[in-house]
């Protein structure tokens, strides 16, 4: 899922969005309630007739942004007090009012309000952070009213097997229609990130969607999908476009690079995206250097494009029994030469299941 | 024309531009050989391999561009020497480099190298510079070797008649293709801009197109028209869109303006452009509080059709044979009651002719 912070994916238009293959666009509870304001979207029919994409919306609860606002946040049992980044005007965002906001939105899936421990975090305290996610997300199921949602429950427990078997005791038995893998990707390196995903995503029914929020590197992609995964979300496609990077099977590539500047070829030649069709890489350099809207634009789209790509990519090789394989040789393409430990080793766990 | 200064019309994607209606950019000569440098365009078969615009280009002649650098210039018999403004090298811009260099960026229309003295300049200094633009026409007519491009001459003058007839005394023997009134919006007040316009543009060929450069704000391109002109170019709906405003019949419509920010209707109902078919005034003016640069794109985009149906309008006024009475109930409805002085002058003018 492209992220829709604010109601626009950055860069790209509501119908750019849909002709690069994107199906789902996530936007962000905390910033839409704060500006406009919840109430101005219900009243445009909600997120569809506000943005003009019409494809289907998830909302995340609003608890990520709130956890990470550091200082300005105070959290209780009751929910989370918290001074707005835009005002300085101080709310509270509790399960109730979370899932009230996001029935407003209107998204499609709207997600549990939970607790997110930072990473590092003592493991005391992400246990009583996973037992409040679960009392938070039975207050979230009595809140919800509207049968056109789907409100999606979130995996706590950070890196600990035990605690995520706690964690998943605690929530699965509200048989929510999709399950997120939360309390990651706040830090932690890839080598403790795999083998928590693995296990979490082995112990979620498999007949509905496993969702690992805020992640979304091509190489989580493919590790992640071969561990069982099935829905991601990351802002990184369209801020490294805005930086100047464009995803490729090679890797990063800088078009900000002064080489860049005379390179007569497309991004990448396979590509069939807008950018890929009709523009040089010395074009988009330029456009770059000349701090052109055009430029981050062409990559933001190239680089959701080669995402999805990807992704066709890697089902087609689940369809052909070759993941695995498949997996290495890109793998082995893309971090030029060997694969790091925990890549080989994710896919390692991913052929036991 | 919509301005495509570095070879891009800022916000816009090159497809964007034709849907849009527009049939020709204009790009600046005196920016893109600086970066990426005239040869790179080139070496994409010219403007629009590099642009990825399939339609028609003109490029300018980079002579006002270096006119108004002020201190960093100094202008010769020979052409201007110039501090380039990106890195301080020194270049020389003459009439023969000014032809090679729109040669090699290969745009449909290129335009005569002139000297345009700033608004107020002294008399005498006018009429040097018109024959001084004069000169500089024929060297640039004999550089000239591509057949497949048109070049353009400029008539100076400033606001004197008597100027304006020897300007045109010593460029019509050339009979270029097309002729440009030049020397005009650098600052007079529309009460001596549009007597001069009227004057010039009565004394062109009928059958060539006459071109006001730099030019286009909604209300000169009506009076523009009534007097006979055929070409304009303006950075200003792209600029005014970037600032957060909409070109209407109503005039200027400001979408930072806090009242904007609940409106659900779109910021021109009778309007078909992209902009206006798909969002509210309520959510452009979210996306620019925002900073989302959706925002100054749909204003953009919003505006250029706005010109272009405006165009179209009096196009269909013109062949009704109703121009006058059309432009004088526009003008009372953009002007919000009573012409302006000029604006009912020059359409007495445009009736005399």
């Amino acid at each position: 899922m492209p992220v829709g912070t604010q109601g626009t994916v950055k860069g790209l238009s509501p119908h750019e969005v849909a002709e690069v293959g994107s199906q789902i666009i996530l936007a962000n509870t905390y910033h839409l309630m704060l500006r406009p304001g919840e109430h101005l979207v219900a009243a445009h029919g909600g997120l569809q007739g506000f943005s003009g994409y019409q494809g289907p919306f998830l909302t995340d609860s609003g608890g990520f942004q709130v956890m990470s606002l550091g200082h300005l946040r105070k959290i209780r049992e009751e929910g989370v007090m918290f001074k707005s980044h835009l005002d300085g005007r101080e709310i509270e965002l509790t399960p109730e009012r979370s899932v009230q906001v996001q029935q407003a939105l209107g998204a499609d899936i709207i997600m549990a309000f939970d607790e997110c421990p930072p990473y590092p975090a003592e493991r005391d305290y992400i246990q009583r952070s996973l037992q409040r996610t679960a009392r938070w997300l039975e207050r979230c199921l009595e809140a919800k009213t509207r049968p056109d949602q789907a409100l999606f429950a979130i995996v706590q427990g950070g890196i600990y097997p035990e605690l995520r078997d706690e964690s998943l005791a605690l929530t699965l038995p509200f048989d929510t229609p999709g399950f997120a893998i939360g309390g990651l990707a706040v830090g932690e390196p890839k080598e403790e990130l795999y083998p928590a995903v693995a296990y979490t995503a082995a112990r979620l029914p498999a007949n509905k969607p496993r969702y690992l929020m805020g992640v979304g590197h091509p190489e989580d992609l493919v590790v992640g999908i071969a561990l069982g995964v099935d829905m991601f979300d990351c802002v990184y496609p369209t801020r490294t476009g805005r930086f100047g990077y464009a995803l490729t099977d090679q890797g990063r590539l800088n078009l900000k690079a002064s080489a860049a500047r005379t390179r007569m070829e497309p991004v990448d030649a396979d590509c069939d995206c807008y950018a890929c069709r009709n523009f040089t890489q010395a074009y988009i350099a330029h456009l770059l250097r000349a701090e052109e809207m055009l430029g981050p634009r062409l990559l933001s789209l190239h680089n959701i494009r080669y995402l999805h790509r990807l992704v066709e990519r890697i089902r087609r090789a689940i369809a052909g029994g070759e993941l695995d394989s498949w997996a290495r040789s890109w793998g082995e393409q893309y971090f030029k030469g060997s694969l790091p430990g925990w890549y080989a080793q994710a896919l390692e766990e991913a052929r036991q299941v």
